[in-house]
């Protein structure tokens, strides 16, 4: 038996299959030809180019056109000169042979990615180093590592598992997935969740703790793997899944219920949402709202700012699709950590202490007043809310209100359509606003609290840094008292309080947040109907 | 007129001297001649060692011991093998010249101490660069600066000032520095206010403002600098000066007076050190005692960690000249931003949320241990207090208290020594600890808040970064009720609370602090005669 993270819930049993990686050697012998080096890395470039559009056009086929796009991004990032003459400047300047200078070039894009406090982001390290591997394979002749041919019931083992990976991986024959790193928010885990098969990461050397055929029981609930277990476990781990398929089953009846507690408090549970397609899983897994969408990705995977026109599109495709039910749009959350092409951003020792989000936003009002009139423009189609991100001060907050009514302004001039009566709330990340939500609460229409950056601010603890997360921890008193005042803040000025961190999701917090009378719950749409029944299952 | 940052109080009317900068080009040809350019290299090295031997001689004739410290310093940074093998590296790997290559590497090491939260430790910054600079000027055959033959009444204006420079200069000639860089707590800055001159810094093109000869009139109070005043004016001026050197000596007069607020409350104003010899200064400003001495300084300049025993004499040096007077003695409090060259720690995306002070302490009990036996051996000898820093959970104090009862176990089996009744308290400098006060001072026997820490966590603002320093403020709400919840809940358990923060020196934050109730104020030795009047003349 072994113990990992349990990334995705449910049970498995299966024939094991071990996806090989492959390792690539890299040389450190320095170079003299330098434009022949230059010559192998531009054929690698365009064999990786060509691959990718095949593995693009196979998963458009197969899983349909959203989750095909991940692989033009991956061509998009090859074409990205940036990365290209960084590889051809180490070939240049440090006489480092091709396979060295990409490696080097791609683990420092994976590390800047791989740090930073967003799902969205973290991601793009898995398809950096992705992609990565597949130039480095094709530059060194290796295999790219693909599975063929699964036999019904496999359980896929892996090192870790990448885009290309699981976007080429037949899915009506894989039943879980196991790896040795990654965490909950790792790629393979969120595939896993979305496929709605159960998946273990992070246990250390499963692949070298089974072998090709074994029969495997896999437990996602508990993170347990029992190796080629006897007759009575396996029919014992059958009873379970079918308990668990019931389950199921009767959360879906759930699906159009609205959300009360015992005692008839009326409850909010939404989803959090990175992508205007998102919005349709949040749908079938019965959200009341969209309580965080994310406005990141809309300036992701390209060259140039997103347009108006774009950016209108994508927020009205989801406010149409939710109809009078609401949604929370943050507006752009990104700085030093994250990098965009064409947003060249100082250096900074302690970016999470740096110059983002909101104060990134009101420092280059150009941007900010873009996304604004798009947020505007898109609310006339649906029950639009907008949300400041990392306000720490008042002034902050009054600052961007300052700037979204020039944009009502000049939207009202040109003649054009927007709710005059859209609220206007802010995310209660940073302590200070938590410390004042009473006196915030009398400026804003609500409150949305996010758990995971507050907690990170409260102890001081970046969650990314394996030698301080011990102490993050979403039951800290601390933590605690801080969620309280924010949404007895809100209550005393009658407004309302969500949350949209982790935490909100988080089956051993919930209890305490509907205590504490919070207003709206968002999570991961997987995590819905569970949150749905545990806060209509409370006294309170 | 010019303004720039008052650095240091005070009047003076003088003639200028311009201190010219060495400009060193860098030469960014590529070399061939490997062992060559290494021999310049280490040429260069030896002529500044010597060069820096004389300075210390010279510093020791004319400023004592204590001030030609640095420079022994200065040689061992030269004599270090990792600075000397980074610059190699780059000469044979890179095959940069030496120019260039000494030019990088301490530039590095300058960016890395130079952001740092730590006066001490930001001070090291222009240690580096300025036997950097040394090296270069050597390696360049340049000028090293030096400014000979100072008349009376000189005020030496420069771009910076390092710590060679100052010490070279003939004290008895100076009345003020003005530069065009610098903050409150540049070189500069803490030299002026040691030497008790006015200073003005950051008056960004003061070099190129005025020439040699002119006459010019400096208020350090106002930051103010009068170019060619006329009579009338230096009249003005030298009537100011006489009023200031009055209140001076009026200030004197309560260097040995209690301080106590009009409505009778006892309040002590202690000093903040930051080596065992600046106990000295405090006593001379009327200091009640030591808030706070940090004692990374015992673990820098030096290529192995103190002893036992090197720790135990400075600390009781420090506790026997304060005799009775409490002295409140931090435990180390260094982490990923802050390098010892042979204590090897992890790079952080994110220092200041990072690895560091009582968080290594805990994961490093060997090291922990040797500072704690040190400091309670020398509680035999004096009044200390030991703290602990970057609490930000009850179970972090509790283990550090574990720790701490193992050393006394040991130090009775041993027959050895210290004060069984010594107080234990932590720092309040990260938001969880504000918050929780109430629980904690359950446990502690004192609080002392940092409030540049705290101030940065709660804001969630990196104050050394330009781009979000506007957001740094003692006086934000957030902060202040933060500061009020830790005197409160020291005093709901009968605890007294500090603060050792640069707030507590801030007279206009003292009114409210001493309004809020706080027990102890813990300042740099210069802040400490004024505030001991300012908080005797509060009502409360």
């Amino acid at each position: 038996m072994k113990k990992g993270i349990a990334a995705s819930k449910g049970y498995a049993i299966g024939t094991i299959v071990i996806k090989e990686d492959t390792e690539i050697i890299i040389d450190t012998t320095k170079i003299t030809d330098v434009e022949g080096e230059i010559s192998n890395l531009n054929v690698a470039l365009e064999a990786s180019k060509d691959q990718l559009a095949k593995i693009r056009d196979k998963a458009e086929k197969e899983l349909g056109a959203d989750k095909a796009a991940v692989f033009s991004s991956h061509i998009m990032l090859l074409d990205d000169p940036e990365l290209s003459s960084a590889i051809i400047d180490k070939i240049q300047n440090d006489k480092d042979n091709a396979v060295k200078a990409t490696s080097e070039i791609i683990n420092m894009y994976v590390g800047i990615f791989g740090s930073m406090d967003d799902e969205y982001m973290r991601e793009r390290a898995s398809d950096i180093k992705d992609v990565g591997n597949r130039v480095l394979a094709n530059l060194t002749n290796s295999s790219t590592g693909e599975v063929d041919d699964l036999a019904e019931n496999s359980i896929v083992v892996a090192h870790d598992l990448t885009p290309s990976d699981t976007a080429q991986l037949d899915k009506s024959k894989v039943v879980a997935f196991l790896t040795n790193i990654g965490g909950r928010t790792s790629h393979s885990a969120i595939m896993a969740r979305t496929l709605e098969i159960p998946a273990i990461v992070g246990l250390n050397d499963i692949t070298t703790s089974v072998t090709n055929g074994d029969t495997v029981i896999v437990d996602g609930s508990e993170g347990i793997v029992i190796i080629n277990p006897n007759e009575a476990t396996i029919e014992e781990y059958k009873a379970k899944q079918a308990e668990f398929e019931k389950e199921k089953e009767r959360l879906k009846s759930l699906i159009n219920v609205r959300t009360i507690t015992k005692a008839g408090k009326r409850t909010e549970v939404c989803g959090n949402i990175g992508k205007a397609e998102d919005v349709n899983q949040v749908l079938e897994n019965g959200g009341e709202g969209i309580g965080l969408f994310r406005t990141e990705f809309l300036y992701m995977d390209r060259n140039e700012m997103p347009t108006e026109e774009e950016q209108f599109n994508s927020y009205k495709y989801v406010a149409e699709k939710m109809g009078e039910k609401p949604v929370v749009i943050r507006t752009l959350d990104i700085g030093g950590d994250k990098v965009l092409p064409y947003l060249p951003l100082p250096e900074e020792m302690n970016p999470f202490l740096g110059y983002r989000a909101i104060r990134l936003c009101l420092d280059k009002k150009d941007i900010f007043k873009i996304q604004l009139r798009a947020l505007l423009r898109a609310s006339a189609y649906g029950n639009i809310k907008i949300m400041f991100p990392m306000i720490a001060s008042l002034s902050e907050f009054l600052a961007a209100k300052e700037v979204l009514q020039e944009c009502m302004e000049e939207l009202r001039s040109e003649g054009k359509d927007f709710n005059e009566n859209l609220e206007v709330g802010m995310m209660v990340e940073i302590p200070s606003a938590a410390v004042c939500a009473d006196e915030l609460a009398k400026y804003v229409d609500f409150f949305s609290i996010g758990t995971n950056d507050l907690i990170q601010y409260t102890l001081a603890a970046d969650r990314m840094n394996e030698k301080v997360s011990y102490l993050y921890d979403p039951m800290h008193p601390a933590v605690l008292r801080l969620i309280k005042m924010t949404i007895d803040g809100a209550h005393s000025q009658g407004k309302w309080c969500g949350m949209c961190g982790e935490a909100a999701g988080d089956e051993t917090v919930i209890p305490t947040l509907v205590q504490y009378g919070l207003d709206e719950f968002s999570m991961s749409a997987s995590s819905i109907l569970r949150a749905k029944e545990l806060i209509m299952n409370q006294d309170v």
